[in-house]
């Protein structure tokens, strides 16, 4: 099948990519709401505008803000390549059970990557984990699409 | 209609995403030579074969640069999960005026929040007005494709 | 031809748009790897959690993860644009010829970007030309796309 014919809500591996991409914008776009609720609760702003009471100063080194910040950055690192990838490997026609499942994959264990570093900090090696699960997904993803487009 | 049969100029909500990504493609890249003008500016080189002048030293801490450089990953943070889940919403095929006024919000307001954060510095909440509007609509974009791929 | 015809391998532009992505995809996700293996050789942590010894402490300032930590971003601040504005511009039906160079200046330029930035360091301006051939690329590409969409 030519690969625009599987641009359609009707293939069921575009749909799965559109809502775990559409599910991952939404995660990585909350983490700014996340940074923001840190730097209230710690009034640690990074802007002279920003400061809500003129005797507080900028500050950049919380570690509670500086992890919601670590947690956001890894996002943007493997998140926006996912969407990216994820796309092209739609393209060219994989197997659905198997496109699904990375697809989901990569949403959970991204979802998972937040919790356990920014919301609950859990022990390694729990982020490690999450992190490699996705990372994986996405590797494969790409290397599927690298032969496919020799 | 079919989601692939959306992808053409002809259709005047794509070609308003392509407008609207390339100009804000060209916004994300502008801000890299916008942080080396404040770095010549002010001498702050982070990588010592970047020094022009053996005598100066490696810095980090430049205020302006730093605003630069802050305000560049606010639009990473925000921009390039436009670009994926914009894409997408094309592909729902959304009511035309909708869809072509949410990118013309996320485009100008991205293009003010640069201004007043990085530019002409503005008091709040000025820049909070211009993320919370570019937000709310690529949100807004990501609910939709949701329920469209559920 | 409409846009969506293009999106098929049997064209050789999307075909070179969906290889040169997938190497970067792979080249900016090996980033995290390097600078995991810089925080092992240099045990510097950002994290309390990952510290594999109770005696260590977490660390920010390590410079060869600084190094890599700079060059990752500044692969996130060029390369996530090209995944967008490059998928847009095979759909404006450029020369192939033009295109397909296009997408390897920007492939190869970026992958020397990183070997000179932060595998071996080359003294200027070898990062600066590597830098600034994938930002013309780039930028070539959303200045032809703004047209096309007008």
């Amino acid at each position: 099948m030519a690969a625009k014919d599987l641009i359609t809500f009707d293939n069921e591996v575009f749909s799965a990519y559109a809502f775990w991409s559409a599910v991952l914008v939404i995660k990585v776009l909350l983490m700014s709401l996340l940074t923001a609720a840190q730097r209230f609760k710690t009034k640690t702003f990074a802007n002279p505008e920003d400061l809500l009471d003129k005797r507080l100063k900028v500050k950049f080194d919380n570690s509670d803000v500086e992890r919601v910040r670590r947690a956001h950055r890894n996002d943007l690192e493997n998140i926006l390549p996912f969407f990216a990838i994820g796309f092209l490997y739609v393209l060219i026609d994989p197997a659905p059970g198997l496109a699904i499942n990375l697809f989901r994959a990569v949403g959970i264990a991204r979802i998972i990557h937040t919790i356990v570093y920014a919301v609950v900090v859990m022990p390694q090696p729990s982020r490690a984990l999450a992190f490699f699960v996705a990372l994986g997904a996405t590797v494969y993803m790409a290397v599927q699409v690298l032969l496919a487009a020799l």
